[in-house]
């Protein structure tokens, strides 16, 4: 059995970047492939009115504390970005445009990003840093740049964001284990004892 | 060092309910004793703007599924009461009676009143009936009835919540050890660490 697991995350996600680090060897302990899926979180919010964790009362702080802390925790090297939360279009239409050509560079492109917004503090907001990220990894930028803008890329964005908001996703990191959906990174856990005994 | 853990839970959360059935044996490992508040996360949410999670949009669905899942994860029996959230005020304030009296009972009476509400789905937001679990465990009925009316224990019990806000109290469970503040049931795996490590 090698069905894919599920992984949607937004890049402004420190939750879900958390979850970026780990996920590629917790699904290969089990042999199965992940399938990522960048979303937005903004869209996603305005279905079910929540907020940003940063703007929530009392809840906010203790957020940032513990985006630190979770980060120590799993041992993921982990910097709170200066400019938070960030709009992350740009970077979900590069990984989606790439995820139909090169699956495993949009993986490796992903993940790029990711790294840059929160250890290296670039603003992968900006179209141009973000083509810039996706470049080192051997993307040509021109074509990442006419991707961005490319009617076809945006509307496959707009189709998965429904396709989340469909399959029930609320949060980042959302992951969809053979029908069964756990939410954040403090469920990996129960991901592994899901995929080791097939549910409990 | 045996610096109690404090623990804030309010008695209709279902994730309070998971950890209240672990946090003593998790403290006593490593000899702490846990002081335990019960606090309103009615008046909380006021402050923090938060909806009782099952009328969130996609999350309430998830949320339900999680609760279950995550007894099962924890090994403790839980079954969904049929009137849910309910109001926890009787409850709270026949707890921090007991507490000036009597605080090894107060603690078997909040273990009770918990197992009550989440195992027999008995509907404690009744006086009637949180008296009555009260009562199972050695309270004076009349004693409790009193209680809950007077002054001095409507006082105590706004007190609790003002000072759990004043804290940073947002949900439940919220535990804070050594000044170290752990949102969720899901944190108890940090709250281990952290107890055997002095900090991570």
């Amino acid at each position: 059995m090698s069905a894919a697991i599920d992984f949607y995350f937004d890049f402004s996600s420190p939750y879900g970047f958390l979850a970026s680090q780990k996920i590629e060897a917790l699904a290969a302990r089990f042999g199965r492939p992940v399938d990522w899926h960048p979303v937005l979180l903004g869209v996603i919010f305005k279905e079910t009115g929540a907020m940003p964790l940063p703007m929530i009362p009392l809840k906010g702080e203790y957020s940032k504390r513990d985006f630190a802390r979770s980060a120590r925790f799993h041992g993921v090297a982990f910097r709170m970005p200066s400019k938070f939360p960030i709009a992350t279009i740009a970077a979900a239409r590069i990984v989606l445009w790439l995820k139909r050509r090169d699956p495993a560079l949009a993986v490796r492109v992903a993940k790029a990003l990711y790294r840059a917004y929160f250890l290296a503090d670039v603003d992968i907001s900006e179209p141009e840093q973000a083509i810039a990220v996706a470049a080192e990894e051997g993307v040509d930028a021109n074509e990442a740049r006419a991707a961005i803008a490319a009617h076809e890329v945006k509307e496959r964005l707009k189709s998965e964001v429904e396709q989340a908001i469909a399959r029930g996703v609320f949060g980042s990191p959302y992951i969809i284990v053979d029908g069964e959906p756990f939410w954040g990174v403090d469920r990996f856990d129960q991901i592994e004892r899901w995929l080791a005994a097939g549910g409990f």
